[in-house]
């Protein structure tokens, strides 16, 4: 089935699944129910076996899902069978969180660039990376033929870094920043804004 | 109008006109339309108005919308013309970044209370705030009047972290931690796990 016949919504939700059954994998399960998953997530036993019957048929009725198998065909689906490397533009504290964070590896995805335009910043180490020059980032991201991206700088940075990252090839970025992007149609971009999050929650608070 | 008669996705996209108005100001206007937003956040222009119309009258047809009288009334309904003291629990890498990030402030939300399990680090400050052991959250938060908090653990330590939080009075909960929390329904949670998107976006790559 082409990508483009899976509604974006239902897309979303199957990272949400996939975190769900890792984690009934790791407390030593082998099998679950959409029911099982439903209690966990919030989501509708109903809802999740429509979402999941748009890539195939898994489990049976009154046998459930097989764990392993249904988190590697969504892992296929997804395409983090596979491991993708990551370019992160802005070194601050949240840059340097993210760095740090071993979150990412084993769910496909390695921070393997790291970019800052402070020049006392550039050549400093993290881990094993060295932090480069925003001056060097479309040749790196080029040569590395990196598809990803995070942005972590501020707002007002990161539409230029944005342009940047795409003319060098990004596909798909991940921005920290509190700002939209104008982005062209074919690269994806999601936002995360914590402040975002909170003021919607105020709105329910007397 | 009451809380429960707006749809919760309108809810949540008014902060986001309220950071695109607020952004507008910084930068010297006093005027803008729902085309100018539309064009800014890729928001069509009748949602936006549609949206608005929830909560009265703004701007008038030809003439745009005052973005100071919009902004204000924006805040008056999203309850962030005031301070909301916010609780943070788990003090890593990530959580020291959000200590630091100076973006909350000027939104509606200060962080005033730093909570770890780890003995090394209780007692250490942070800007002006000292990391406080979670023996002490209960006590601490129902003192404050805290109704706001964010998790910044490890997803094995966040339920249990919920647990204490909604049971010391928090109504209102942003979860970092890679995992749904069981949350009784009356408490609002937002989580942000980047993860989640890095995946719902390498759906879309080959």
């Amino acid at each position: 089935m082409g990508q483009g016949d899976v509604p974006d919504i239902v897309v979303g939700r199957l990272p949400i699944y996939l975190r769900a059954l890792k984690r009934l994998q790791a407390d030593g399960h082998e099998i679950t129910s959409s029911h099982e998953l439903s209690r966990r997530l919030g989501i509708s036993s109903a809802q999740i076996r429509k979402d999941l019957s748009h890539f195939g048929e898994f489990g049976k009725q009154g046998t459930g899902y097989h764990i392993s198998a249904l988190s590697n065909a969504l892992e296929g689906i997804l395409h983090v069978d596979r491991e993708w490397h990551v370019a992160l533009v802005g070194v601050g504290d949240l840059g340097r969180a993210l760095a740090h964070y071993g979150g990412f590896v084993d769910r496909g995805f390695r921070i393997s660039l790291l970019f800052d335009s402070d020049p006392a910043k550039i050549g400093q180490k993290i881990g094993d990376l060295t932090i480069r020059s925003l001056d060097d980032l479309a040749q790196s991201i080029t040569e590395n033929g990196i598809k990803m991206a995070m942005i972590a700088t501020p707002a007002g940075a990161a539409q230029e870094v944005a342009n940047h990252l795409v003319a060098a090839g990004v596909r798909s970025i991940l921005s920290y920043a509190p700002i939209v992007l104008s982005i062209p149609d074919e690269v994806h971009v999601q936002y995360i804004d914590p402040v975002i999050h909170l003021q919607k929650m105020a709105f329910y608070l007397d």
